[in-house]
């Protein structure tokens, strides 16, 4: 199907709130959250009973609200779906977000509930995003199917796909944290009609979108998944997660979006001939879309690693060669730059570890300049009791260790993370030295690894 | 040697400061450290200019101070070390933390520094923990030659052993964060004289460490370490974070530290057959630290996965089988108990999904007595507007998921973690809720590989 006819789950005209309700729940919780982002005059609560709720109107039935309702938000006790869906067919409404549970996931008597409902959907031309979902959220209008916190409305370039509603919930939650925001989200659930495939092209045509974040139990259709990868993943980086990798993960999965996933290693060839890249864990996943939807792609392998712990450039050092990364010597040039003004100590090799000196800065700067370096890992690390004496005489992390966001934005052509171990106040700090444009990672191997990442990336593509 | 001698480094009578200084440093901050916990009556501070420092008196010379000082910490430049010492020594004190730098890691120069150093100390009998480090803390007697933050000085179980000085403090700086306290730390540096096999003996001995925490770049002598990790890591568990894992770490540490390591496959031999545990990461190390010092040892490789997000159900799943873990089904019993009010939606297999339903407590009560169930994962997961509207009408976290220190304690002698992933505010709820007697992680992935580990070892020890 055309990526335009998805346009309207992101951007509605009217929408036609259907389960609407005073007592906790979302037909409670989605109003407050659609009015307190300016979408009272196009929201059309729909519940038999009428009256008033959070000080908008109550249609009792949908055929009271205006024509300019183009999405169905439903979210009525499952067995009364079917019936709810008619009424949007015969209203004319050609897009609806099923947010209901209680369809396939629970077993034969809700599958047979869905393929009832999706005939009615098919008979009318309407497309569904769910059943058992959260539906969609777009940060640009400040659209959203889901009660989301306002840090989580910030409009960023990260677009996420989600099978489950929760998973995306919780995404949506934790996410701003790690100063990651997003463009578009879209909790699939059942996939009673659109699936990932369809998102994946429409996010690859969204303009907000840079970079695509996806979690998959498993595919509804592994050939198109494919197919689809195969066009999308090449122009924009594609993120997955994929779960269900053993049979033990996969008889779990089964219960619960009601996909029975595929072998893991049909998935892992498919993730490696498209260009996507696969997450081991959650947390990779997240730190992975930091550095896409942040950094450059690299044009080589060969990574700087300055350091102001040596351990701490060990650990890096081993997690970037067991990831594909070198670490190489530095040009004569470079080395020069760096030893001017450095103390007698200072062993000038790769990881540059400059110990307690000044030379933090400007060996960054001199990594940032240097043609034979194609990545950047600075790790800035002090032990708290010397940052606290530090600060308290009026000296700040900036100068210590330079202000990281601007040295960056001389090389701005160069992907770089920064690494800062240690107390929480200390790792605050370097996050504000560091600004938006440089992800802070509290640990040395995520951070390599979502480097490692980045020039996989950008070895698929042909761009080394 | 016997790792009684070690005791005056952790609890000493009387300590020499020699170095302490008036301007920043070291040499400035560890007195204010001492005299803050106490130790005031029992520091005495040594520098050829006399006068007064913190309030309390500067001996010039070592001559002058009491005969009760049984350790030195010379905090002078490197090359006044050798006299210093030679002055320790016939003082008649025995034992000496150095933390100059400037010596073997330094090349050439710094080596023959450093043999001039070993000479005197030989010769007088002291034992030396340095040069290059910060030296010990022990939070029970509050006792420190390096300055950490208040929190880090609660005391715990877990004893650390560092290699490296800036890595040790930077793991006190941080690991409170984690509810992860300490018993004793030392830091070795250069490791002159005392290395991490005379530290394991003594923290093996120690009754206040449960367990043991070691960041290693090399082993100063291998079979050494080998036969020591063979008396002391079935007895106490042993964690390992050992860099240097690639040929480019290798080089990389021998600037730092001053040791080359050997190859790792050797290592990776060591710690199997010894039974000590490798860490893959700084933060595997502390998120292994975290479950040892708090969980009991399991009698049996089946986890039971008690969620509310089928998603992170299915990843922990995954994560347990890849680990050697089983997700076996749940006794009739068991899932007898857990059906009972459970909605009709609710697949009652393992793990177990209890979705939005108020089970969760239910089902861990029964897991803990299961006897079919060796390990617990609770995995606590609510979207941050659902749980800001259940908190706001008066409810908490411990009415949606049982209050779970609380449920642990009906059965203390079963592993249990809990996996929270969301909004900050929902995670340290949990925290609250967990107390210090359950452990709570941030991604699923980490917390069953944590829990994995606790099964290898009881492997490992025939405890199965």
């Amino acid at each position: 199907m055309a990526g335009s006819d998805l346009r309207t789950f992101f951007d509605p005209k009217g929408i036609a709130l259907i389960g609407a309700r005073s007592s906790p729940g979302f037909g409670y919780g989605i109003p407050i959250v659609l009015k307190h982002h300016g979408w009272e005059d196009r929201l059309f609560q729909v519940n038999p009973k009428g009256g008033q709720l959070h000080g908008m109107k109550v249609y009792e039935s949908l055929d009271e609200v205006p024509d300019s309702v183009d999405l169905a938000v439903i979210i009525v006790p499952a067995p009364a779906v079917p019936a709810v869906l008619e009424m949007v067919g015969k209203r004319g409404i050609r897009h609806a977000v099923i947010e209901s549970a209680g369809f396939s996931e629970i077993g034969t008597e809700g599958r047979a509930l869905q393929d009832r409902a999706r005939d009615v959907a098919v008979k009318h031309g309407i497309r569904v995003i769910g059943p058992n979902c959260v539906g969609v959220v777009n940060t640009s209008n400040k659209f959203s199917t889901v009660e989301v916190i306002d840090e989580s409305m910030e409009p960023g370039s990260t677009a996420i796909i989600a099978q489950s509603g929760v998973f995306g919930a919780i995404m949506l939650d934790m996410l701003h944290e790690y100063w990651l925001h997003i463009s578009k989200a879209a909790t699939l659930g059942n996939r009673m009609d659109l699936d990932e495939c369809d998102l994946l092209d429409f996010f690859h045509e969204d303009e907000a979108t840079k970079v695509i974040m996806m979690y998959l139990e498993g595919a509804a259709d592994g050939k198109a998944l494919r197919e689809t990868l195969d066009r999308v993943a090449r122009d924009k980086p594609v993120l997955v997660l994929k779960s269900g990798r053993t049979s033990a993960g996969r008889a779990a999965t089964a219960s619960h979006t009601a996909s029975l996933s595929g072998e893991d290693q049909i998935y892992d060839a498919v993730f490696k001939q498209t260009g996507a890249i696969r997450a081991g864990s959650l947390e990779e996943l997240v730190e992975m879309a930091r550095v896409f939807s942040t950094q450059p792609i690299p044009k080589g392998n060969r990574l700087a690693v300055i350091t102001s712990s040596g351990s701490l450039g060990v650990m890096a050092t081993d997690t970037a060669v067991s990831c594909g990364l070198a670490v190489p010597e530095l040009s004569e040039a470079t080395a020069h730059r760096i030893r001017e003004g450095a103390p007698g100590w200072m062993n000038v090799r790769n990881p540059i570890d400059v110990g307690p000196s000044p030379q933090f800065p400007v060996a960054l700067a001199a990594a940032l300049d240097d043609p034979g370096v194609d990545l950047i890992l600075a790790i800035t690390v002090l032990p708290y009791a010397i940052f606290r004496a530090v600060t308290s005489r009026g000296s700040t992390g900036e100068n210590w260790f330079g202000h990281i966001e601007k040295i960056k934005a001389e090389g701005p052509s160069k992907p770089m993370v920064v690494c800062a171990v240690g107390h929480n106040d200390f790792v605050e700090k370097m996050r504000e030295i560091s600004g938006v444009s440089v992800p802070v990672f509290v640990a040395p191997e995520p951070a390599v690894k979502a480097l490692a990442s980045l020039h996989d990336y950008a070895k698929f593509c042909g761009r080394l």
